[in-house]
């Protein structure tokens, strides 16, 4: 049978509120946040949210501020903003009654990938897919990132970068979880040093799921390309979610079991029990 | 394959918010609301609603105002006050991102049946489960319900009640749902008239279940009685979600055979193909 579970909820009446219960099949999804980079939009994750929801879970993916229809804020963003936009929609995606908070994955390309590793160190992340993950300096982190030295950057991203220096990369050398990484093979925005810096970083991953994308660009501008990235996604989260499953399904039944053995009832709040014991459903007076 | 569904939501991000979209598995569930009696709690249904919730439905059940902890409002508070609480209560039970707002239950107990039955005319309810529902004459709505005189609820609960002189009948003459009314067979509070009231009023009923809980009082007080009322109930819900569930599915293959025809993606979501067919994925600069 079902197992269920129930939440206290606050009702909220006029200006007061009322106590109640929601109560629900024991049904949680994992979640899965999907980012999109510099100059995207959620839109570049929609299809892909709908393929994997599709495996069950709970996708949300969203237009970082300053993009799509707030692009007139551009120019003044700064990493700062939208990381507390990264944070916001995790807090959200988290918030939701269907979704199991210790089985959040959360994807990015480019620069959304850089914020989803810095993420982690803030968050519970479990499962961290990151696309030809973009890197900063740390310095200037309150610059808007439109500012930031074109020169600088390219010079960056093609050396060699300790983790300890950088905020991403140490946050990758702390992550315990499971990562996706996905490289371009031919990529002028993010070069291989920068993959390499990743990968070399990720040294506590519980896995390491490491593709290059034959022939691609930055941007996948190819459809083929872009299809290949959404296969590997796709194949990806499938996997981390079966062995999520697997491992839930086994608990549950250790917990049945245990439940059997005390010869407790099978409804699992002992609310119930309560309830049905003291039997009265009515007042003194109707 | 799982089909999927999306909605546009609001992420709320300091003063301000992004835009974002909530992609999940196409796998809404009845919503069922539980509703005590005078001087009862949400207590009473907590079993119940995890019984219901197993059969894959989101169940809500409360304390409305001047009961359990707010109990110390017991001696002012109205029908209106109570109905309010009805109404809040909906509105939180269909507002759930898994429940289906066109599949909800409102069953009630005594004056919590008498509440539901006045709801079903303010919000959409498919399934109305009634167990000995109070009947209160229209005058003094606004009067505390513990104000009311005992004496003239007497004579009114014995005698025979037009549909069109009271809110809750005229509301049982309305309703083209489906019924369950349960009776108990040696009620005080709420005598067979009452319940005769209510069954010659449901003359637009798509269907009715009567059933009697025999040698039951009002209040359900033997453990065995206040059984059979849920197994009345849980089997009531189960054949009427059931029935729900089939009719969801043929309306899906029905959908499904037309994308076919059509030709059309399998992905719910036209946003999709435009997606994949934009192709890229990342902007000019990352």
């Amino acid at each position: 049978m079902t197992t269920t579970r129930h939440n206290s909820i606050h009702i909220p009446v006029g200006d007061r509120s009322i106590a109640g219960t929601l109560v629900g099949p024991n049904s949680l999804m994992p979640g899965v946040m999907l980012v999109h980079g510099w100059d995207g939009s959620q839109e570049q994750y929609i299809a892909r949210a709908h393929e994997i929801a599709a495996l069950g879970c709970i996708c949300l993916t969203f237009d970082l501020r300053g993009h799509a229809q707030d692009r007139a804020a551009r120019d003044a963003v700064t990493r700062e903003d939208n990381l507390a936009d990264m944070l916001a929609a995790y807090d959200v995606l988290v918030g939701h009654p269907s979704v199991d908070g210790s089985a959040v994955a959360v994807v990015g390309s480019s620069y959304g990938g850089y914020l989803a590793a810095i993420l982690s160190t803030l968050r519970p992340v479990r499962w961290l897919g990151l696309r030809v993950p973009a890197l900063y300096k740390d310095e200037d982190w309150l610059v808007p990132k439109r500012a930031l030295s074109r020169e600088e950057l390219v010079a960056y991203r093609n050396s060699v970068v300790a983790p300890a220096s950088n905020r991403a990369l140490s946050a990758a050398a702390q992550f315990e979880g499971d990562v996706l990484l996905v490289e371009s093979e031919f990529d002028t925005m993010v070069p291989h040093p920068v993959i390499k810096n990743y990968l070399d970083a990720f040294q506590k991953a519980h896995s390491m799921t490491y593709r290059v994308i034959k022939g691609a660009d930055h941007a996948l501008s190819q459809k083929a390309w872009s299809q290949s990235y959404t296969n590997v996604l796709v194949n990806w989260v499938c996997e981390m979610v079966k062995g999520a499953k697997e491992e839930a399904e086994a608990a549950r039944s250790r917990k049945a079991a245990a439940r059997e053995k005390s010869g407790a009832p099978k409804v699992l709040h002992s609310a119930s029990g309560k309830v049905l014991a003291s039997g009265a459903d009515s007042p003194a007076i109707a």
